[in-house]
């Protein structure tokens, strides 16, 4: 891609005052607009990221077994009266439909994969399942300034599993739980983000969430020293639980613990029978007697995985993104003057391109190199490549990875294989 | 994937009073599930569907130089009144927000995606530009019970794009009717879909139709004998309109026109300046001076065109699906029963996915042949192959193509380079 011909610019002026680090610099960088308070527009560079986000996500639930499908925003509120969750849910964006029906717009799934659910599933021959699916979600929050680590309309990952007994869903429970490391490390964020105990609810003692620790997140985790596993705060008051996670914890060892902020970057519950009762949901067991089916649920925003690790792992001059998520591998500066080396850029660029090697070609006319550094910092792409009167002299580009500060003289014979074989 | 563990079911008692036939036959097939009218869940094999139909239109989208973009659905009553659409487009869906801000979800993204490009747009070297989306519309409609055709939730792909004049919009209007005619033959409905001629509105004398030809389409139009050209029938009433797209037509020619029911599939749309001069989207031009960039608009369903193939070209048995778009290109059906016999079919399916061949595996017992290849017509995979005890007596499986009735005995040994090969 041509930066010259890219939908993006390179914003100077965000207002710091009321946005996150991470709205501020994807702002700044031209990957998202915001629109109105938690809503916002993903231009090219951030779309592609979030689709990449996205792939791993999918590639790892289908790993799992997890079939994907998509299901409706715009639910009906007979769904929520059934669970009882039309009142209840304080971020349900309600509207009316025609005829004055009432519909809510969907930030969860449970209401209609249940009853669906229970069109497919008779016998525990069908168990166990489990669905998912990649989609825009709604939440009407009441502030929603942490760009887009809390969206009023954000992106999901959910998915819902169906199983003939606990046991069956625990298997599964940590099968997911695996995967969504996976994730995390694919993001680049695994070595930051802990496996963390949560108050479970009436089916189950405990949920899990995800929690990537940074300075700026919501969440206060208690991490178990020299593990990647720590306890959320609200479980903290519970000192049998605490007991059973840590061996002999006694009342005081808090101080042991470190204690970190954190963004929930994940969660997964189990959820019993609580929406298989609701809408009737069974299986017929090996003696042909009916039981409700038992299911859990796995929640992982790509939206927001995407605000974390510009949050994360961005510096004072920009965005550094991992190269399985970054928008190109490789963004080629051409600080060339004369056609003659205008000339060698583009044959770079095309030579590239011919390789099906992800590459932004800074191509602008009329930008001072030193802009065209600091932009190529500020968008954080792995991969710099300045193309010059001096490198052309070598017959060489200037190499240097967006999280280091060396720079490699690259002859322009050697830059296809470098970087074709390189993941 | 195994049939036996795969997220659906074959409906028996499909409602045929009050729904379309796309609706009867995708629903009966387990593609998709209705949850309201009008609002539709994707199960696993109509997901595939959708998203091999969004691909296609991606990859023609980007062919013409559009770049993708995710805009949001929330959007803010602001932005509306600023077109004067908020009290006019009576099918906006209105709710409120936090602190009782008015708000809608988004039927078309001309109201964001004008002030988002007034951000990026200055001169005239950065036009031409288009953006384009693929995502989930809403539309508050009185009636909906034309399956995937009219949704209240639906999946749009809608181009935007920006220019510094007619000239070079028309350019780009005609490329982009062209990249259409390729998105409908690789979906298998461009023989049968007629570039149509209908009203423009302010901006333009024209604006162009997508429409296929079908007995159960809610509209009409006049085809010009011997082209795929038509016109619709609101421009039938301007004969002067006629008059210039038909040489030498004269009232009562009508006649000599071929009258035709049809599905519109897509339409694109010159806007003028109608929305830059809303939100003062300019650009400076070679002089300095300032222009209003002109812009046009291109829409085009998945959810609608996917619809449109069940509705078109299926058959009294059930789905027909081509090759491109198909949820698989091989469905094996083992009609085996004892033990060697199922262990030679599992061989058959490792061996289809080694070769990454998309298979689906009809491996489930204690379900009868007849249904099995009923279900198998209903579900309108392009390729068959049913493996018997007969079959496997002669080394073969018997292959049959979903749109015709002959079958041939195919050796095991050949069943790879026979799929492997074709496209």
């Amino acid at each position: 891609m041509k930066q010259s011909q890219l939908f993006q610019k390179t914003e100077k002026n965000v207002n710091k005052a009321d946005i996150s680090i991470n709205a501020q610099l994807l702002t700044k960088a031209g990957y998202v607009s915001q629109l109105m308070a938690g809503v916002y527009s993903y231009l090219p560079l951030g779309l592609k990221v979030l689709l990449k986000i996205e792939n791993i996500i999918r590639e790892e639930m289908m790993k799992v077994g997890g079939q994907e499908v998509l299901l409706p925003a715009l639910q009906p509120r007979e769904i929520w009266d059934k669970t009882g969750r039309w009142d209840t849910v304080d971020v349900l964006f309600k509207l009316k439909g025609a005829r004055d029906r009432d519909l809510a717009l969907g930030p969860t799934h449970e209401e209609v994969v249940t009853p669906l659910a229970s069109t497919i599933i008779n016998s525990y021959k069908e168990l166990p399942l489990a669905v998912f699916q990649i989609q825009s979600k709604f939440r009407n929050e009441q502030r929603a300034k942490s760009g887009l680590l809390r969206g009023r309309e954000f992106r999901m990952k959910d998915m819902y599993s169906f199983h003939t007994d606990e046991d069956e869903m625990s298997t599964f429970y940590n099968k997911v739980a695996e995967a969504y490391m996976n994730v995390y490390n694919r993001c680049g964020i695994g070595q930051i983000t802990l496996f963390t105990y949560a108050i479970g609810g009436t089916f189950a003692k405990y949920s899990h969430e995800f929690q990537t620790i940074t300075e700026s997140g919501e969440d206060i985790v208690y991490r178990i020293p020299g593990t990647n596993t720590a306890i959320n705060k609200e479980l903290m008051d519970d000192i049998e639980a605490l007991n059973e996670i840590i061996p002999n914890y006694q009342v005081g060892d808090e101080s042991k613990l470190e204690q970190l902020k954190a963004i929930e970057v994940g969660n997964i519950f189990r959820l019993g029978t609580k929406f298989s009762d609701a809408f009737d949901l069974k299986y017929t067991d090996k003696d042909g007697k009916l039981n409700g089916v038992v299911m859990g649920c796995y929640g992982l925003g790509p939206s927001r995985v995407m605000g974390t690790i510009a949050e994360c792992l961005s510096d004072d001059k920009g965005l550094v993104w991992p190269e399985e998520i970054a928008p190109f591998k490789i963004h080629l500066i051409s600080l060339a003057f004369d056609d003659q080396e205008v000339k060698i850029c583009n044959d770079i660029y095309d030579l590239l391109l011919q390789n099906n090697i992800e590459v932004l070609y800074d191509d602008r006319k009329e930008i001072r190199s030193g802009t065209k550094l600091a932009d190529a910092d500020l968008l954080g792409i792995p991969n710099r490549l300045v193309v010059s009167k001096r490198t052309l002299a070598d017959h060489s580009v200037e190499w240097k990875k967006r999280t280091g500060n060396e720079t490699v003289s690259l002859p322009i014979s050697a830059i296809v294989s470098q970087f074709a074989s390189s993941k």
